[in-house]
């Protein structure tokens, strides 16, 4: 049976977290110099381990076992959000660096391949899970053309040469080289810690649609337009978003999200009506039937804005991946491995946020774990998990993970 | 009687207008290349009437008649808002050119001194009426030090010795050397037109009282923070907009009017539930109680919003502008030369944005004539007034400066 280091995971977390270090958090946004530190850190650690460690053309990092049976991905992404959590990715990302050394300075787990494995931008600096789609054959060379850093507008392509990857191949998933993908990752919200659990077993990840909502009303001066005859955008925004938090809550599901993360009035000036408002808007559920009864009330609400505001409206849907369901299987073997550490400490969730492995998922056998996320908070230099349940987390997932490879080698 | 002539009035605008032209408006922000160019060039306008020119340490540019009688003032500011119109200001600034113009070279008006005038950043690039503020002594040496562009941040101080200005004394009204100040403007808005009129008397300018909005929430991952324990700092911003939409109507004056002109979310990103929402908030009245009332709604509501959303929120007013009254002989002069010229086409009314005259009859007896704005437009390129109406309100403001200086000087 697979011991982990516990000392070692934590040294490990730690040593990534310098590369970007920020606060008590990280700053690593993808393809910077700090993430391409990490990256080559990580390919060191894997050649340490004995893999083939190789970076590929978007800079995900491989440790392929020197094996011939198929091999048990574990990883995450090594990126960060801006100025944000010093786990998140990391975490999953060492999981997999430590899961794969003890499995080979263990005995009766050395012939059990692990290829531990870290994506690139699934934070989407500049195309959301740009490593993982890339390694299910989802992205073309057209879209990385296109793509370009959203905060500062740097072409995709500009940042793949500095980064010192133009020409390296893009790494394809091949059929049969393995025998599924698992990944650990924080919670990022309170429902582990609220019920007092400590692990999570992910059911499914929910679906995200995305939409860009655009009022355009008349750009005019703020004193001399008589309030009777103005066609403010803004307020046409502001009544939108009222609008929706009130008819929402009748047409989600249990634990449907929505939010709007930014509304941009143009000109923006104080004496000015705004002339031209844009909202960012999403909701996420795990069933494709709300999700969809969502897109209709929303787009019902936003008619009856601009017809009530007299303003023009543009409505561009911009996302809409669809939930995903884990496998049973492999989601069945991370309970077994829980229950046998920590017994009652273990729940299964759907997943709130994107992953990679909803995008893995599409090709091979995948399953999540999570690990609780201190007051639920993420995406922020505060992000924080308690060791204990940083060690528990890797040790049920190493477990799973034996479990996995026996029963695929026969073995159970 | 002066008899203004038409084209050059014209000639003159249009000439004013390629200083920092802008497709059919101008961009010339103040002590920009273009606005300091102007104000040369207005100068040398100036002393080809045989006034003595003269710009001084805030970019105020004046032509002083070479008489012992008091002059009566006649302008407005020369800069323009970014992008803006080509009129704006420029009209009354040339209104003055021409007017000084016409009474040099009419026999029985060339004893009746007018004193041109072009006010620097009345549009507040750096200090909202700044120049006419430091004329009255309403501005000392510290907040110059302190002021700063609004669109780029480069300190007054480091502009005015672009410009040349480092040293150059600041002109401060003298008791007993002027009559008075007329000041002619664009409307800004859609009375005139509304009603078929052609000429407006400022009666009174407004007070504005504007507000930085800060909700504090919870900033957190939109996708796993359930709907029920979310601090939305947005949603908070949203129901504050639309609470003064509901409620602002039972307190306001018939011509009240208010505006959010910015609302920005932090971080701003789609995925990410805004912690922090700051909203640029103004109203406007004619009457000192009805802004009082206004203050007082408003701040009840944003109380009222910070309870229901669990927001923190900190208020700042930036700006509480008293309303000003216009002098009433000044008026009347106005009103009777519109009714000798275009009759039945003149109305009273207040100005709903602020003008240098608000700041100037602190010291010294005001008013202001109005032409149309075609469409209401103002502060945007398109802005624009019909040929007859430019000339017909040059024609009258002279009209208006016979009388007044004539019956100042014992004539009438």
């Amino acid at each position: 049976m697979p011991q982990i280091n516990a000392a070692r995971l934590l040294s490990d977390l730690r040593s990534l977290s310098q590369f970007g270090a920020y606060r008590t958090g990280v700053h690593r946004p993808t393809f910077s110099k700090a993430d391409m530190g990490a990256r080559h850190w990580l390919a060191q650690q894997y050649e340490a381990v004995g893999l083939q460690a190789h970076i590929d053309g978007v800079g995900n990092v491989f440790g392929m076992p020197r094996s011939e049976r198929p091999s048990l991905l574990i990883g995450s992404h090594a990126e960060s959000q801006n100025y944000a959590g010093w786990l998140d990715g990391a975490l999953g990302v060492i999981y997999g660096l430590e899961i794969a050394r003890t499995f080979a300075e263990t005995p009766d787990c050395a012939a059990l391949p692990i290829a531990p494995v870290a994506w690139a931008d699934e934070e989407g600096h500049y195309v959301s899970m740009l490593g993982s789609r890339s390694f299910i054959g989802d992205i073309d060379e057209a879209e990385i053309d296109r793509a370009v850093n959203v905060d500062h507008g740097l072409p995709l392509r500009d940042a793949l040469r500095a980064a010192g990857l133009s020409g390296v191949p893009r790494s394809l998933v091949e059929p049969g080289c393995h025998v599924g993908y698992l990944e650990a990752h924080v919670e990022q919200g309170d429902t582990l810690e609220a019920s007092s659990k400590r692990i999570g077993v992910v059911t499914s990840i929910v679906g995200l649609w995305q939409y860009s909502i655009v009022f355009h009303g008349i750009q005019n001066h703020a004193g001399t337009t008589r309030m009777a005859i103005r066609k403010d955008a803004g307020v046409a925004a502001a009544m939108l978003a009222m609008a929706i938090a009130k008819r929402f809550p009748e047409v989600a599901g249990t634990r449907s999200v929505w939010t709007t993360g930014r509304i941009t009035l143009e000109p923006g000036a104080p004496n000015i009506i705004p002339g031209k408002a844009e909202m960012l808007f999403q909701f996420r559920d795990s069933e494709m039937p709300v999700l969809e009864s969502l897109d209709a009330v929303l787009r019902e609400l936003i008619e009856g804005v601009a017809t009530k505001t007299c303003c023009r409206v543009d409505i561009e849907r911009t996302e809409a991946s669809e939930p995903w369901q884990m496998d049973r299987a492999f989601q069945a073997a991370i309970e077994n491995a829980a229950a046998r550490h920590a017994p009652g400490t273990c729940v299964r969730m759907p997943s709130g946020a994107g992953h990679d492995a909803q995008v893995v998922a599409r090709k091979l056998r995948a399953a999540m774990l999570f690990v609780p996320s201190i007051g639920g908070v993420s995406h922020h230099w505060t992000e924080n998990t308690d060791d204990a349940d940083l060690v528990l987390g890797c040790q049920v997932l190493a477990d799973a993970a034996e479990m996995i490879l026996r029963r695929e080698g026969g073995e159970m």
